[in-house]
């Protein structure tokens, strides 16, 4: 791909967002609602001035979610993140094993053979951890109790959901599975959180030490974002998820004495990529496949319909798990909805590895898009019913910083600075 | 590309940035050489770590020169550049003219073809804005009147160069060339940077009164970069250079009462670029060519020795068009040295279009090595013989603002930041 393509690209991709994601604003939605809308309209379905499948547009969109998992992990607070842990470990468990069989038992009731349905119910259990994140943030409520426990059981949610994918393409390709296969799975996955944090919270202080004594420009900034990377590397490399290991690493950084400087800074520079994954999002859809005219899209538009409906009850139900606490269960279900880019990866395993028709792909990747355009609005409609803000305990001293961090990535950056710039 | 091989090449490139790039400012060479240096090691002919070459890198790389310029243009005085104008013109002239007649004159001397002679002239009159405008910067030298003065040349330079370039491959395919279309070509050239600037300078301000009144984040600073990406791809597109239309949407926008903010919230996002555009310089570099043990490299190795000494004596000669000012001549023609990127594209040029042997194409690409890594470390001597800071005119109040364009490339970032916390 050309230099010269590549800027026209970028225009176009930042055009989309911020012109359909101010009128999102306008309308009272949050701005990662216009910015997927956005991205239909100048996507596959609509002026296809984008191509999502563009290799280089490809590796922008996927900088901008493992930059936007090491930032949200910069502002969430571990020791709130694990006092929130029970009820997010209930909420993520319930919210894969009820989407699980009920995708299995959609499969089952239409006559599929055993791994197409096991892969339906596989499909059903992502959350895309990325979408709701960023609707929290925009709408200012990222620290809430109930955030936290989303964040959690989204991250629970991921690792759960890459178990479950390995056991899937293991089973796709014909082999079997011995118990002992899936629970080395497992371990490493959760085990990578587990030593990523402890490992991290002993190490990264000395770090940030020897790298604030360095005389060349933004030499802690750098050394975070290659900690960050890094770890996003060494999470993939060793079976889990890139978006695990920048969230983990944004987790450890935010516990040393430079977290919040750490988070200015990677913010500036995630601003720019977050973007181009939001419009990347929109401009893969493909509405054609939902046309309800075209007799042989229309059988695949009512299994889509069937898993849509699954997957939104499913999720609901996931609510349940914090049933104990006084947090409001409908907000965290309706939190836990969206598929996203992970149910996207899944839809696409199983396209590639023929246990999916195109058609059931499609059917499949409008039960992603309907989960993932419904959540913001709803997400929306919900907090309005409750418009106090949520309590910020560890914002002690009102002020620029403070600010920064609830509203990192929402329509009142511009305002802050200008504020900053006055004070 | 895979998003993981991407990851582990920016976590490379960044540690040999910075690692190097600490190494030379302990030793008291401009960080850019130390860059370059960590290029070279991690690179074709070192560890072979990274690629400059692939792709993506690639990309990244054009991406960080394109915003260098952005950000130079912001952090440049249209008024003082056009005050020295007459002075930067007479240099650009003298730097174009001397280094072709000195190359065009190596090739007769030799016995080339006159279009091989043509093409040796050419690629000597090249100047890397790019690593002087660094260099400077990394000095806290880019308001002086000798920077304003190496800037203004560099970009008529550009232009000259562009319209040499364009004329050598019509030349080079075997076509005839009239003077009308050496004269469309000089028009387009330099008329894009006028009426970017006249069209610019009108527009500009109503752009940023609508931006700033939207509701959505950011706003400001997207459209900055659309602006900037969008003039960098227009120049291309009508036949001048990306370089020239981000430079030039960087200076109409400085004259914004945004202006400064823009320049900061570019510099976040620019600095996160620029390491990669001077480790792939440094990592594209193959020693092996200059092998002087190798019968076959020595000849292509004297070849190489005679270019680069007339292209630096070029050069230094271009520093005399400041005759009648009371600037250092040494300053502005050492200033004018690299060819840097520019000439290792007449290089590339030259080999894909058979016009150079591979031989003489690592004797060019010498020439370009030695004049781009030989820059720094003699701008830098020569500044420390005259240790007084440069007149700031246009800073009225001392503060971060005033600081941040002055050293927005510069090793005292960190300790503003630290500052401006503080205040």
């Amino acid at each position: 791909m050309k230099i010269e393509t590549v800027l026209l690209s970028l225009v176009v991709i930042f055009l989309a967002a911020k012109l359909f994601g101010e009128l999102a604003e306008r309308i009272g939605q949050p701005a990662v609602l216009g910015e997927m809308v956005g991205g239909i309209i100048v996507g596959a379905s609509g002026l296809r001035l984008i191509d999502a499948n563009d290799p280089v547009i490809h590796i922008f969109a996927e900088l901008g979610v493992v930059l936007l998992l090491f930032l949200i992990g910069l502002e969430t607070d571990l020791s709130r993140l694990i006092a929130v842990g029970p009820v997010a470990m209930a909420v993520a468990v319930i919210g894969v094993v009820v989407p699980f069989c009920g995708g299995y038992g959609v499969g089952l009731a239409l006559g599929y053979p055993p791994v197409l349905c096991l892969f339906l119910g596989a499909a059903l259990t992502a959350t895309s951890v990325g979408i709701t994140a960023r609707v929290l943030s925009d709408l200012g409520q990222l620290k809430s109790n109930e955030s936290q426990v989303i964040l959690g059981a989204a991250v629970v949610d991921d690792i759960l959901g890459l178990i479950l994918l390995s056991i899937v393409s293991v089973l796709a390709s014909g082999a079997s599975l011995s118990v002992l296969g899936v629970g080395r799975i497992a371990a490493v996955a959760f085990g990578f959180v587990v030593a990523a944090i402890v490992v991290g919270t002993i190490l990264a202080p000395k770090l940030i030490f020897v790298v604030q004594k360095l005389r060349v420009s933004k030499a802690v900034f750098f050394a975070s974002i290659v900690f960050g990377f890094g770890l996003a590397y060494l999470a993939s490399a060793l079976g889990s998820a890139l978006i695990i290991g920048a969230f983990a690493a944004g987790l450890v950084l935010a516990r040393t004495d430079r977290g919040k400087d750490i988070e200015h800074e990677v913010h500036d520079v995630a601003q720019f990529f977050i973007p181009v994954f939001f419009v990347s999002m929109g401009a893969a859809v493909d509405l054609r496949s939902l046309n309800p005219f075209d007799a042989e899209a229309r059988s695949f538009l009512m299994v889509g319909i069937l898993l849509t409906v699954v997957a939104i009850l499913g999720k609901l139900v996931a609510g349940l798990g914090a049933m104990r606490s006084s947090m409001r269960k409908s907000v965290i279900g309706v939190g836990m909805i969206p598929r996203g880019e992970v149910g996207l990866i899944f839809a696409q395993m199983g396209l590639s590895t023929a246990v999916l028709s195109s058609g059931l792909y499609s059917s499949v990747a409008m039960m992603v898009i309907i989960t993932t355009f419904v959540t913001p609005p709803a997400l929306r409609a919900l907090m309005a019913r409750q418009p106090q803000v949520a309590p910020q305990p560890e914002c002690e001293d009102p002020g620029v910083v403070c600010d920064l961090t609830t509203e990192a990535l929402s329509d009142r950056d511009e305002r802050d600075a200008e504020r900053a710039g006055e004070a």
